[in-house]
């Protein structure tokens, strides 16, 4: 049996502007996606644990499946499999990143599951051929969408910084607490509402998108120089610029204002394309705890991340 | 004895960037200060209705006084009072605005009492004159600050572009339900904030208020031609800008979501400095009393309101 695991991400500045080509910095983050790939000679079966409250399993000749988001592990397990020829295998599929929250769970899935088989087929495949396929696969079965940064931070780890291409960069740890709104969005919803906006009224979503870039190259700075207050100012900025087109919901904002309530974070902001999903706060040295409080009584689920992580690594091999 | 009343109003776009040079709207609304004037030979003194729940009197000579908002509002009558060099008078003054909100009460009140004195005291002042010796006043009292806008708008009424100067601009009338926090604001600070906030980041700020300009700009055509969906989509765009400048609260983000939930206004943002005092939101036709329902229910302060109303005028003249 060979494993491989990879990690989720978050987009710490720059989300949606990033799409016109202004800069953007995301980081992989401690929660893992983690595949396992064993041979079962004559048949292929794709289980799938801690995806949902259950796990489920899905076989691949009867088709039988009962959740959306394991359905959508499936599908890109599915994709990578067919990508790589291969079959006659048992693909175990465990993550503790919650899907449909923009903290680049396929992404995460479908890099591991191609380390995996790479491992145990000798495919030979370099890290950055193992992105770059991550890359297609997750297009591909997004009918052309997928960020090449979620499977860049899987791969590698680390931070990178997205100005044209991702291109990894060196930057300190964060500690973050992240609080999810429990509703799920649709990325490309989201991103389609702001370069609708963006086609309709150039001369003013052209200057937020500078603003949002400008705030990710002050960050770069500010993050080298720990200067967490000034990363926190960084953050509120970026936040409302993300209200501005039009991606925040009653949720989300109600978790940034709990998050920042009481001096409990230094900053809070929508992470991913926003319209659901999650938010990232940073917290006040030692004040973590109090923020987690702060975030459940806001009715969302709230985790501490650390970004900055390991990326991709082969687990076990026997 | 004359009497004398002048409208309030609300900052539609282009607030805070309007400082750095960007351009603002601004409307009258249907709300008044009403100041009237009588001889009192030997003594004068200053009543006050209506500004907080009980009425208050303020003698010149005892000097009691007992609450924050009658304070103000003794404050600028006296220095009408002075300017003028009026004095064996009872001045009374009565408001419908709520003050401290940015709703433009101190200014609504400064004008009526000139008018109210102008015409008492047959100063033959115009209303270039009013306005202008509103403003200085305004200035005086608040030490160096206190916008053209709201002593313009009280002054002539209407709507009014603020683009280097405040010109009087004709657009259509519109309905308005205003949201109040409760909670008083320093317009002072909040000025300060954003701009500390611009001489730090200038490279975010710059294209901050330059989208808000854009807003401003485009809501002028917008509300001409009486497109409602989109001045709602311009009013959410400009509070996510507010936003990013720093002067949004818990309080007002519940407000501005509130209204916009459930598709009960079609935009709503902050109006004034922020940090408190109000927010405005756009309803749909026939969907005021919902509007208010919410607003009430998320814990504001909701009345309806109409921009574009009479400005200063004298009442009666006995």
């Amino acid at each position: 049996m060979t494993a491989a695991s990879a990690p989720g991400k978050v987009i710490l500045f720059g989300e949606h502007a990033v799409v016109s080509g202004a800069a953007a910095i995301g980081g992989a983050i401690d929660l893992r996606a983690r595949v396992s790939v064993e041979d079962m000679p004559g048949r292929t079966q794709i289980d799938a644990f801690n995806l949902t409250l259950q796990g489920f399993s899905f076989d691949l000749i009867s088709g039988q499946l009962n959740s959306a988001e394991a359905e959508n592990a499936i599908r890109y397990i599915s994709a990578v499999l067919k990508e790589f020829r291969a079959d006659d295998l048992r693909v175990s599929v465990e993550s503790s990143i919650p899907t449909a929250s923009g903290l680049g769970s396929s992404a995460a899935i479908v890099v591991a599951a191609i380390a995996a088989l790479n491992s145990h087929m000798d495919l030979g495949l370099s890290q950055k051929e193992i992105a770059s396929k991550a890359h297609e696969i997750e297009r591909a079965v997004q009918h052309g969408l997928g960020s090449p940064t979620d499977t860049a931070l899987a791969t590698y780890g680390g931070h990178c910084l997205v100005a044209g291409g991702v291109k990894p960069i060196d930057l300190p740890c964060l500690d973050l607490v992240v609080g999810c709104t429990g509703l799920p969005h649709d990325t490309r919803t989201e991103v389609e509402r702001v370069q609708s906006l963006r086609r309709r009224r150039p001369e003013i979503v052209g200057p937020v998108f500078q603003a949002i870039g400008a705030v990710s190259s002050e960050a770069v700075s500010v993050m080298r120089e720990h200067r967490l207050d000034e990363l926190g100012e960084l953050m509120n900025i970026n936040h409302g610029l993300l209200e501005a087109l039009g991606v925040g919901t009653r949720e989300l904002c109600e978790l940034v204002y709990a998050a920042r309530g009481a001096g409990r974070a230094l900053g809070a902001k929508i992470t991913g394309a926003g319209g659901g999903g999650c938010m990232i706060a940073l917290p006040r040295p030692d004040g973590k705890a109090a923020l987690m409080v702060a975030l459940e009584q806001a009715r969302g689920r709230a985790f501490i991340v650390r970004t900055g992580c390991e990326g991709v690594r082969v687990e076990t091999s026997t």
